[in-house]
């Protein structure tokens, strides 16, 4: 029997339950977990905040483990077939069509109606499809990445979906050499969104975030100048950014929190004629107030939504902690580390803040903190 | 003695002064106005709703004429002469330093703050300096255009500063070849986005305006479905984008009805992955709701201010006009016609919206509607 | 029986074949084929100038008919069934694998090397997949596009494959309103370009071609200047272009010639700081010589290959053929009709340049001329 | 008296001659040269390989020192004036018009023709307008940018105006972050491109160049993989590439070499789809062979030359050197510093290769190899 931790409904604590050893169809592979990722997605899951969700759920979509198993022919992108044994990870997304207009015409993959991601979108009445769960049922088409040699697993899931995510975010903000970037946020998204600011060559990276465990990871991942925006005014952060910046403001701000109202402070931030990329907002906590005079017309702004991760973004992710990990280590976000039954623990850890980055070892026992 | 209609205070009513015909210095020129436009900015500079500016001031940004004087060199952009007797228009920005961070870092040159306006950040106590007067002053470095001479004076100020604005808004918009857009105003500005939005191939383009005599010309500008803003609810009008759009909304929407509620009527008809462009919001009429979660970041979406043009934007104006005149006919737009003692009639037409494009002849004695 | 016109070896004329009626496998259909394309790449694989081309070989890689079966559901890409009757268009590219590094992280989709093209890389072994046969098979997975109404299938064959290549050229290009722009070659391709050039609002367009009777297609098309390339020597017309122009030669160049000599005169007559597109190299006729001080370096000139289309090409050329072809005529390109058995008659109209698109009807009984 | 370092003639020895210290017109100032660079482009001075120069003349071209007199007020970008006693530096080229058809319509500052450029197009006659001089008379409108407090003059010309070319190059390649580039040249333009190639992000960085001095300062700025261009053949070289590669070629490649065969060898290098920037062919060496079918339009390659820099481009190096050179330590490129006596034999240590970077000290006696 497989064990995995269960979100039943909403509201509702995880429970562990068991689940009989899946058998795979033809293209199919078993991953064994060693790490699974708690993520601030996690939480709305459980609180029901997601729409849509198909309860009861496996929660996890970052996840790295040993290939237990595999049916037929199974290859990575390089058309290398996998034979069991190999450390890897795996894209969440699943099931982009690549047959409707949104694939074909409008080449937003990561707006495709049918795409399915693990520990998300698909349910446990779907088969082991979450990452907090001894094994993970892989199915046909899950693009499967290989780790390196190089590469630890704990760097691996210590970067997690933050990384690929970040680095989406920091693409479509088009950085130059040179300039100075505001990151809102120094969760894990935040901290990535910041070490690769540090690679595109940005001048100053201002972090806002808050507690102070996180600001000191901020500073370690590249940020220049960390403002606790538990401890400052929206004022005196502002001064710091216009001290900073000639009095302009940011050539390139990042939204990166979660919080609403970071909107209004990142749109008065960013300088005129400047990018605000919106990463953040990932569940729906109603509207704020915006100026489209001032704010957007005025200002000549570009503000850019950056939804999801497609392929691309996760296979140059492994390929940047291998070649970059000496300068960031992302295995350092980790400080709690759960097993399957204290999966509400886990999830209380993140919602304080004590945690930067939780992790699941869904074959581990014990609780711990780094 | 040279006549100007002039608003001497915030909501004091325009008056028609005399000055005395200037001495040109050095590398400046003297414009015989022909033809000067009644823009929505003169509605605002009337009211007294933009910031700074210096009263009392000769209102028209866009005018169109004949060089009657020129002293010592003053070249177009291909270093011809002019020599005087040439029919042109010329850039009502002036100044742009190009020494600033703004114009030589950021290369963002609508933004340098040495940059001035002919007509509305100029003052009449500075000079010659708006298109309601028999005489403007060109001075040093004013970028003049030559009218091609199959281009009337007339189609050019019928194209106004719509044109070159709402050009710089389409480049913004990245249209693709058969995509579908939504304009959302039809004054001169929402009008000229829509035969530019032609010009670059789009298949559908939906307008969105009043009143009818508005409408009947944005269906001559290339509109292939027109929404009365005044007759239709929301709902219907959104029904009416989905339905042309197989349910997904527009490829690009653009804003260009200055009214603040188009804000989230466009945020939620572009479709996912496309692109906003905001060009209307040239007054600040407050603050309005944005969703940050369904209408920018899970929409990916990309919303882009535009503010102000560049010579550039002027230059290939004319040119579109020379070669594009045939099929949309500018000159069309301009329904009324008034001399410098009408000037508060003119303002008045514009207010009500009869209007689709009003001009000054500061040379012409009587009023006339189309 | 279905009558099908083969390319048995390299340089051995073309024969009617009969081959049986394929049954269909899930998710298949089946085409009645009513016009199919002769294009330059069937001269190339007749003359075995290809590699790798499986020989014998069925032609035609654009063309249009009647879904005469369907086996399985079988939808277009807004997902609506295709259920027999439709009047219907396919991409010929199939096979493009969503897999591989080259789709999914290089996102270069038109160099999937899994990627096979009806009627140049399928060959008649595998089945009827090519267009000059009375039935073409539609494998699961052929994206089809349906006609609109208004659309004939005269019009999207007489665009053909052009029309797409020209798009993926065209929006490579970047032209921006009011540029000039030269397209090299008056072929198919070449007036596709021409007429999306003047769909993306250029001020001039320059076209080098021949014979007479393509130059006239070309200014149909929308050419403004239009120079014979058998009539002119390269001074004069590069006196032509230079007098259009100021001196600067062109914004945009288009190559669309196919003949290696273009590549040479093409850097020469863009502009410094323009942009030059090579879409016509379509075969290999050995190396041309560039100077990369001159013509690339000093010029600061992009350029910029283009090879093949994916569906979005396709699928947005049906929509312009819908909405513009009243502008264009499409259909006036073909004038030249042929029956299988005259398939040799119609590769030496082509070969001879006395067609400007010849056609296949598989169905029809005689050849015709327009 | 003013000592200057000039070449008289073509092909003519270097001679120090004496010049009056100039006067001051308003808005000029004079810098107290310490250190002037030894550059490539000073050889094709020195043999008359550049077209129209205004012999005699004082070379250098990229210079630091300090503001010796001030006439009138002198601003840098941020606007705070000079007031004598800065560190600085300044862009050398002067006199971009402002006003042309290149600088206003195509926004291609560096084909302006009214462009100057200090130590190349600028005379000896003309004023103390090259580097190579005890003093620089820095004209009207000359863009010059403070160095921070902690960046050493040192610092600044050892990276010189290698750094901004390189900066230019690289923003114009559009590396994404994890892909793999390709650096051809490893003088002082490929070394800064390799950092900055770096700095971008990048996975793998293979640099191609001679001789072992050079890779080993390579090797320092970040190149994983350097190949020795006289010690391996074009077919290992290309089995390295394809080896780190996944036999695919590169992400990008930069040309940098200003060997004219180094074009072949790039265009085979990089990967189909990819980009090839070509910014090291500063003089005409001739043509090369280029095949537009294999090389350009099936490869579907963007290829992009660099001409020149603007004023973005130096402002933005200054501030890399300050925040990263702690990484990369642009002073140790310097390899030889010679006084103006022997700026013969710094020009010979640069056509030797032997030099990584030679620079002039105008106020120093000795010459000297690091």
């Amino acid at each position: 029997m497989v064990r995995a931790a269960v979100i039943p409904a909403p509201n509702q604590p995880v429970q562990v339950r068991e689940y009989p050893r899946p058998k795979l169809e033809e293209g199919a592979a078993l991953l064994r977990t060693l790490f699974s990722e708690v993520c601030g997605t996690d939480l709305y899951l459980q609180q029901g905040l997601l729409s849509e969700t198909p309860y009861p759920l496996i929660p996890g979509h970052a996840s790295v483990g040993l290939v237990e198993e595999v049916r037929g022919q199974v290859c990575d992108t390089e058309g290398r077939p996998l034979l069991g044994g190999e450390m890897v990870t795996f894209l969440d997304v699943h099931g982009t069509c690549g047959r409707c207009w949104y694939c074909l015409v409008a080449k937003a993959s990561t707006r495709c109606p049918h795409r399915k991601v693990y520990g998300i979108t698909y349910g446990a009445d779907e088969g082991l499809l979450g990452g907090w769960s001894q094994y993970v049922y892989l199915k046909p088409g899950v693009r499967i990445v290989r780790l390196p040699e190089s590469l630890a697993p704990e760097t691996l899931i210590g970067a997690g979906c933050g990384l690929p995510t970040a680095l989406h975010a920091v693409e479509r903000s088009d950085i130059l050499l040179g300039q100075t970037v505001l990151v809102q946020g120094t969760g894990p998204l935040g901290l990535s969104a910041i070490a690769l600011t540090r690679l595109r060559g940005a001048y100053n990276i201002i972090a806002i975030g808050a507690p102070e465990r996180r600001l000191q990871a901020a500073r370690r991942m590249g940020a220049d100048v960390c403002l606790d925006v538990e401890k400052t005014s929206i004022e005196e952060r502002r001064a710091a950014v216009m001290d900073a910046t000639g009095g302009r403001g940011v050539d390139v701000a990042i939204e990166a929190s979660g919080n609403p109202a970071a909107i209004q402070e990142g749109l008065d931030l960013a300088r005129d004629n400047g990018r605000y990329t919106v990463v953040g907002q990932y569940t729906d906590h109603g509207p704020v107030q915006v100026n489209p005079h001032t704010q957007i017309n005025k200002k000549h702004l570009d503000i850019r939504g950056v939804w999801g991760i497609d392929y691309s973004h996760l296979h140059r992710s492994v390929l940047l902690l291998e070649r970059y990990n000496d300068q960031f280590h992302w295995e350092e976000l980790i400080t709690h580390t759960f097993g399957l039954e204290q999966a509400n623990d886990a999830l209380a850890a993140v919602r304080s803040g004590q945690a930067i980055k939780a992790v699941i070892t869904p074959w581990g026992a014990q609780a711990e903190e780094v």
